[in-house]
């Protein structure tokens, strides 16, 4: 893969130049892609026509299909995205900390660009600009690896976009597509150590999975939820309902949609025939445990893989629970660590379901449906991160920088 | 590896119960352990000589043999580290921020360990107390593999040490050490991504190098350090030679001692002699270029390779560069990302030095042999890190947390 190496040493000595553009020429350049977009957006939708037509005749529909397809609409959207991170705050350079030690060193703590971010995903060509953004944003070259079903629409928003760096006195390299969409490109970009410093995959669990199986590179998992919602022995039944609707059924194939509900047992034969036939009205499936089944004759009868299972489908699972430790052993089980919700009105369950639930979020009387970079106030969202180390939750702006020591001194020697 | 699996199994277990452990409980259970390492240390190091004697039989000689063997002295630093431990502040259960978005939704920001961290170490039998007392102080269970080498002393350590958490209530679960020292043992401790949420590697470049490619449980890649003095064409010269002396030479063997002295061409002629001859004095082979082979005779010829070395033993590559973007293009090529150090009277070449250079510490005038958690101020260290994701630089209690978002409804759904 020379080709692959070329693109990296292109993005990553031009990082080095767009570390040091100030915000005012990176706000400036957001803004000028985000016109060009709109002003060659016949070109765009060209180019997505040719995608449409290869994807229908590979038998791509529904869905899918909708998700590849742009309008005037989606990128009006997308440069309205790019203009309003060209108002967020510049996170770059800014010194958290300042301090002198005994020994007279002053040592301070700078943010600074990860270097180079890498980032393999599927259909959706909006990503390809919304990456872009945050990436030009936090002054770090980034390496693009789209599916092969948007090529034709990503090589035109490409085009555009290093356009509109270019007229901005900024390096066309910072912005790097692999046109090779087959799978060697995308194994060859996770062993890309020398020149990647993490690789984001966004897209479905398997994407996901075999990125976390063959990288070396550094990874952030995303996105993954197998997200409940627990009804406590005393939660307000109305406001449980109201919320499980909303999570499960508003937007079914995001991943902070609710895929599982337990319902404490002293309240599951008052509860679950209003909540059976809400969702029934919503035209959701319920696969159900035994007693689930007994009381509701309409559910199906869950199978053990339906508890780990992120159906991303009107389909819910449904499971009766003898107390808040077991609903907290089973969500610690069978979760994905990503938004995990308790219905009650019982402020110690609040709080121990808060302490014990081993997820990103976690929720009192509230919808899954939440956890999203802009709901929580960060402007811009990069995925949500299912993992522990460096990001968890929605990843904004910070989340795409790191830190480095910087160190004064006065000829101080070790003893 | 049924057993690997139990062990992951219990360390994962017992970390739900530690996380809810008080500061209070976890600073006297390391008051304990370190009393009961003192109490107990013949028969630590009786356990120690069967490793020496083992070492020995196997050929194990000079800094290698040192670094296994332990003494009284070496046991009081390890409890006495413990003692240290238990006096820091505990960073768990913090709540850095707590905002209120417009929608009523209160959504904060809590700090919670990691939960299962593994470790996978060589010969020095102290980074099983040090690694041990960090982690129970950041409330997350540890699963240790030491090296074959220091066997007997990492069971007889670690049975003690279980002994003391047990004393103080605590599960002894939470301390777990892989008996098996085989490759095997180490490649399946890579892939239990079920139950470690972060694998860390302290070792030699090799070791470090074989966790990157196989691990898929993230990685915190640790210690490598390639690290250069650059003298600068308006250098205190007096300073350098004393800060390069202490950077190469008061231990050779460690990770942010420098390995390479790059030199303004414009005191090239005055500046080597010197530094040559104190270097000299010390016993430092110095492998230099073409100009440097030519202004000292003893010098020997640098391959290319040596521009990349870690030599951890008293040799120094040496070469002259044009100016300083040479030597940071240099730096920026050839370096491990560790700590970097200019030595300079220009204010402009100290801050373009500190911006420009890509590393987790970058000093003006000043050892590099500073990058380390105590120096810093950190009271604490778990390695340092140079990869930029989750921590760069010394590791200490921070970083061996997370965060969790912690959501207070009212009913609110999105809309």
């Amino acid at each position: 893969m020379d080709k692959l190496e070329n693109i990296g040493r292109l993005a990553r000595s031009s990082s080095r130049i767009l570390e040091k553009a100030s915000s005012e020429n990176k706000n400036k350049a957001l803004v000028a892609a985000a016109s060009l977009l709109e002003e060659k957006n016949a070109i765009i939708l060209n180019a997505n026509q040719l995608d449409i037509e290869s994807a229908k005749n590979m038998g791509i529909q529904g869905a899918m299909l909708e998700r590849l397809e742009l309008s005037d609409y989606k990128i009006q959207l997308m440069a309205d995205g790019l203009r309003s991170l060209s108002k967020l705050d510049d996170p770059i350079g800014k010194i958290s900390w300042l301090k002198t030690q005994p020994n007279g060193l002053k040592i301070g703590q700078k943010r600074v660009p990860l270097g180079v971010i890498g980032m393999i995903y599927e259909s959706r060509p909006n990503v390809t600009v919304d990456v872009f953004g945050l990436c030009l944003k936090t002054s770090n070259s980034v390496i693009l690896r789209g599916g092969k079903e948007a090529i034709e629409s990503n090589k035109a928003i490409v085009s555009i976009l290093k356009e509109a760096l270019k007229n901005s006195d900024l390096p066309s390299d910072v912005l790097q597509l692999i046109e090779d969409t087959s799978r060697e490109s995308a194994f060859a970009l996770m062993r890309l150590n020398k020149y990647l410093d993490v690789l984001i995959p966004r897209g479905g669990n398997a994407l996901i999975q075999s990125v976390i199986e063959n990288s070396t590179v550094p990874v952030i998992e995303t996105g993954v939820g197998n997200c409940h919602i627990y009804v406590d022995e005393n939660a307000d039944q109305e406001m449980a309902i109201s919320i499980l609707i909303n999570a499960k059924t508003q937007r079914p194939g995001v991943c902070n949609a609710a895929e599982s509900l337990l319902i404490h047992e002293s309240i599951a034969h008052e509860f679950l025939p209003k909540v059976g036939k809400k969702l029934n009205e919503h035209k959701v499936e319920i696969r159900g445990d035994t007693l689930v089944c007994q009381i509701l004759p309409f559910a199906k009868k869950a199978k053990d893989e339906d508890w780990g299972q992120e159906y991303l489908d009107l389909i819910i699972s449904v499971k009766i629970v003898r107390s808040i430790d077991d609903a907290i052993l089973h969500i610690n089980q069978y979760g994905t660590r990503h938004s995990e919700a308790i219905i009650t009105n019982d402020n110690d369950h609040a709080q121990k379901f808060l302490e014990e639930i081993d997820a990103a979020a976690v929720y009192v009387n509230a919808s899954t449906r939440f956890t999203d970079g802009y709901e929580f106030g960060f402007g811009a969202e990069m995925g949500i991160s299912t993992q522990k180390l460096h990001a968890r939750g929605p990843m904004g702006l910070k989340e795409l920088t790191t830190i480095k020591y910087i160190i004064y001194g006065k000829g101080q020697i070790r003893l």
